[in-house]
């Protein structure tokens, strides 16, 4: 009796230790991130030096050159670059476009929807139908949308507290909207900007058409746009409105591209790997600063931290950033494609940070399963502002490891500021605050560590 | 058995009948902020039309008469002003300085602290000795000091992850450090700005004179500034660091204002005041945004929300915008003064906002006792991003009240942006995100709202 009674104090006292040890250890990482935390000089850099840099651009090759070399300085175990092949689509020039009905006539502000096609040379005029909805949208039929312009105006809804979520709702207008649109006969669309803020910039964002219809021009337009072309709709006159617009945009062949990774291999399980990333291309406007500049240097950020305190992991701790997050996954897809080969290596867990580098709230997880066991971990960081271990999204990078039984875990920071920006010129890197970045990187470098020493028991 | 039985369902289902009531009213607040809010627009029109409001300005007594207009306009109850006579210091013309060692003379961007006196009309001219505390300072004593311009030096701690906090454990370089540095013969003190933003904004706040000793010349250098000034002293050569500057501040007779209030009548308990607040001046610099344009408009649009919902509230709602927080705190204790005459009624409870229109994360209780009481509650906001009632601090115009029994409750935004801004140019209203000014107004009015149907029954 006594000797289990002392074998279970033992054991209670190794876990107490255990414990404290992680709340020293974790509150060293924050330490580290915010007294001497390299993320935010980097991610500058990135976004004032490079800019923005969709897939196929030449600042896309820059910014994976830079962060390469970035990774290289640290003198992580290992840091490499990964081929892959990316769509190529371009702006080309400036779009123009107005609204007009009757004797009025204005100027909007508009882009074209990334993967759109362009307009004929001389541009696209034709009469503005406005829809809240693809039902809606069903409904008019051939008979009202044939030859027109499909404006596509419903707003995120602002009731709803995680913005993540009113995008989510109102994503569709933009993603499906051009091609069932087209499937009734329209030769344009216009989708208001899935946005919060009121302001003229135009977000813009992928569009998938659908083989089947015809591959029609589709632009974004500004709230304040929005607002003012549907304001122009409702005025009861007989006059029709009208809506000008030139894409310019084209798609070029694949480009050869690359997902940038650094490694800190494992001393116990180097076959068990933990992944943290972000997506190092952006949409070509604004400067990719919080989608996903943000995630791209807290990943790196993650690592160094955990490097420079002397921290021996347990498990193989990787940092991937993808290339092509915004039109296409390719980047994500051929990660996963390479890591099933080798039968050697499992991906335990991954965590993305790609909501911008805003204050802490949440780890969202994929799997309802292991939420009861991480849970057990919500301890080491709310006093860091971390408050849940939640179900939730995990990220579209990492989302083709999920096959493999990769444990998929989102970094989500404070929802409320990031769609001001989102896929706009608006998402410039004096939007970012320091600490907040370095909270986010520190949350991420802390989970990784306890996920490398624990794994993933539940 | 039975009839106990029954007894005990028909409470039980009374008391889930309560809560679901609750959930859905406290729903339809956020809704009313989120949709038709008008907390941003009545903001901006304060920090645009009339813009920083120190006590005793012309642009105080604007506000005064803006913000009494606005209360009138939504025809609560009751609207009045509350006179108080407050203190009257101005800045003067714009500061100047500079710093010189040797050859090396350069600029840098200072401002005079709030209430400091001016410095002779050709300007002060003194070696800059540097510490990092006033235990230093005190070490070094007469011998070292006399003569000299004290510079404060201490960052504020960026491990401490509330800036609340790290600001409370820097500030005593500004409200004593003058003073203490004229204790042993110093001529002049320059002070660090209280900030973790690495930028060259000068941030003021008041220092307090010691009448034992001699009032001394005193500013705020910005961090950049400090960070060079402290590099100078530094480097290793013999020449001595010697800094100008020349404030042209001053301390006019007081002046007549106003503590701005207006009140929804309760229908059962009409003589117990719940409270909700924020200061309505702002120092001098900037456009008092966050410090405290939020917290008013807040304030306002806390009892809006229940008067548009059409909200009969048991008992009476006030909404008190104090003048003077920032130099003397006379609105607030001029309320509480009044508030003692009247013993017909009690202030139950005041709740203040006046750390920024930020994310909302807790409410902070001034009063252990009631805590557990409260927490009870936290399951209605934690959707909303309110994730804890906990011990901490109710805020400066409130604290006269806790004599008279008051429970204080601090609204407390996410702190990690507010100290960029605080007491400098850098506080306008571009700073401030709408959707997180509205989610505040509605955990005020929501707080408000559950505070006067239940009271606090601890």
């Amino acid at each position: 009796m006594k000797k289990i009674l002392t074998a279970a104090l033992l054991t209670l006292s190794f876990q107490l230790a255990a414990q404290s040890n992680y709340e020293r250890e974790i509150k060293s990482i924050y330490d580290e991130a915010l007294t001497n935390g390299k993320c935010y000089a980097t991610l500058e850099y990135l976004c004032k030096n490079i800019g923005n840099r969709l897939s196929g651009s030449e600042q896309a090759e820059k910014a994976v050159q830079y962060m390469f070399s970035k990774m290289k300085s640290y003198n992580f175990d290992t840091v490499y670059l990964q081929p892959v092949m990316v769509p190529h689509w371009v702006r080309g020039a400036k779009e123009e476009a107005f609204i007009a009905k009757g004797f009025e006539k204005f100027d909007v502000r508009i882009c074209a929807l990334g993967g759109s096609v362009n307009t004929p040379e001389k541009g696209l005029d034709a009469e503005v139908i406005e829809v809240k909805s693809l039902a809606e949208l069903k409904k008019l039929g051939r008979e009202k949308i044939q030859g027109k312009i499909v404006f596509f105006n419903r707003p995120m809804d602002p009731t709803i507290i995680n913005t993540g979520v009113a995008y989510g709702k109102a994503a569709d207008q933009r993603g499906s909207g051009p091609s069932e649109a087209a499937r009734y006969g329209a030769v344009g669309a216009v989708v208001r900007s899935l946005t919060h803020a009121n302001d003229d910039y135009p977000h813009t964002g992928s569009t998938h058409y659908n083989d089947s219809f015809p591959k029609i021009p589709a632009c974004a337009i500004s709230t304040k746009g929005a607002d003012a072309l549907s304001n122009l709709i409702k005025l009861q006159t007989p006059s029709k409105v009208r809506m000008y617009m030139k894409l310019n945009c084209k798609t070029l062949p694949d480009v050869q591209s690359y997902n940038v990774i650094a490694e800190i291999e494992g001393n116990e399980k180097p076959n068990e790997i933990i992944l943290v990333g972000g997506h190092l291309d952006s949409w070509d406007v604004g400067e990719g600063a919080h989608d996903d500049g943000a995630g791209c240097v807290q990943s790196i950020e993650a690592l160094r931290i955990i490097k420079q305190l002397g921290y021996k992991p347990k498990r193989t701790l990787r940092a991937v950033l993808f290339m092509n997050e915004e039109n296409g996954n390719r980047g994500g897809i051929e990660y996963a494609r390479v890591a099933a080969i080798d039968k050697s290596i499992t991906h335990i867990a991954a965590i993305e940070s790609d909501l911008g580098g805003f204050t802490p709230r949440i780890f969202s997880v994929d799997d309802d399963n292991i939420i009861p066991y991480l849970k057990n971990w919500e301890k080491y960081f709310v006093s860091y502002g971390i408050e849940h271990f939640q179900k939730g999204w995990g990220g579209v990078d990492i989302g083709p490891l999920k096959a493999q039984g990769t444990k998929l875990i989102g970094y989500l920071p404070d929802t409320q500021r990031y769609f001001d920006y989102h896929h706009s010129e608006a998402d410039t890197f004096d939007k970012v605050n320091k600490r907040e970045l370095e909270l986010g990187a520190a949350s991420m470098s802390a989970l990784l560590w306890l996920l490398s020493e624990e794994g993933i028991n539940k």
